[in-house]
């Protein structure tokens, strides 16, 4: 989703260099244990957090964990930075960046769990690659992600969920949960589960929320 | 789909035991070559064909394909039979018989399609082993089929669908096709694609079909 360009939010994100890092050179490492308190906590990483509700609402329900939301447009993370001062997430992260960049900024196995909430579906074929769950995307989360780590992965299209699952299939991961119908068929995850603003808005429409959990292990 | 007992049905199947095998023994190897003008020609067996609409379309539009419809109900195994020798579909068998023996009925590696249309979904946790996409099932499957063949399955049962493309994704098999909206969103497969009886009820609803193809290649 784009979203119409905010001043303030372009503005409060230049403001505060310590909470939001902007297009960071990828051969330069980030130093993220001067970003966390404790950087030795489970990081949880949202890739695409839009306007972050998702993320902040895992950020304040979880302070023993740590949180980075990646989100390329500024307005976006100055909506996102706007909650984590108002709630004051001290471990909450912005970084606007590439995902396709990830293993850069992270490394290697460092991650818990990778969410990637309603995509952007890029239907047209030629528009494959862009795909977060095409596979050098996966081959990212895979370097970033700890051996007992896993993606979870949420979306309303249709044709975005049948592509993810044949391709994570095809890369080799192993499907931990499947649904296609998470808000009427799981209960157990249901409870837990923290609503992005779209799903709230499909959902609450009546269509079904797709969702699969898998890893890397091999 | 439990279906009345038809008498007719009974009769009309104990009269064609060159059309309707019955409960045969597993440990006597089935003369298959016996039964069809041509076994070379590509094989293609349904577990679990209900009254056969689907089974008996695909043969009468591939005279040049041998079929196998897998029923365990006589009465539904006579309303096959009824099409069968109404339509002169020689290249279709029956066979009531029980799904987990099919690596017995068959032997090795001589399918080329195997089709699972809209299969009880036995919902109950308990009742997971009865599921005929659980993994004994997969092994047989595994085993009848070519390595060049594949599996096709489509039901629009969210709760079936779901567990099978975990179960199928953890057994190693890889996915050549995934749709969790079938009569909306592939045009080129729905072009070929043959409904069930379930299938054109539930889709003239609205409903989302679901499906996969997959394979057991290493």
């Amino acid at each position: 989703m784009r979203l119409r360009n905010k001043p303030w939010a372009v503005k409060l994100v230049n403001d505060h260099p310590e909470a939001v890092l902007q297009d960071p050179d990828p051969d330069v490492k980030i130093n993220w244990n001067e970003r966390f308190t404790d950087f030795s906590r489970p990081l949880e990483i949202e890739v695409g957090s839009g306007k972050g509700k998702f993320i902040t609402e895992k950020a304040k329900a979880h302070p023993e964990r740590n949180y980075v939301a990646i989100e390329l447009q500024t307005t976006a993370a100055g909506i996102i930075l706007r909650t984590k001062l108002e709630e004051k997430l001290d471990n909450l992260q912005i970084l606007r960046g590439d995902a396709a960049l990830l293993a850069k900024y992270f490394g290697e196995s460092v991650c818990d769990v990778l969410y990637l909430n309603f995509s952007d579906p890029w239907p047209k074929a030629r528009h494959e690659k862009r795909r977060l769950t095409y596979k050098s995307f996966l081959d990212q989360y895979k370097t970033v992600l700890k051996d007992e780590g896993h993606l979870e992965f949420k979306t309303d299209n249709a044709g975005l969920y049948g592509y993810s699952l044949q391709s994570m299939n095809n890369y080799g991961m192993h499907f931990d949960f499947v649904s296609v119908d998470l808000h009427h068929e799981a209960p157990e995850i249901l409870a837990n589960n923290v609503e992005t603003e779209y799903e709230h808005k499909f959902s609450s429409k009546g269509n079904p929320i797709y969702a699969v959990w898998g890893n890397f292990r091999v």
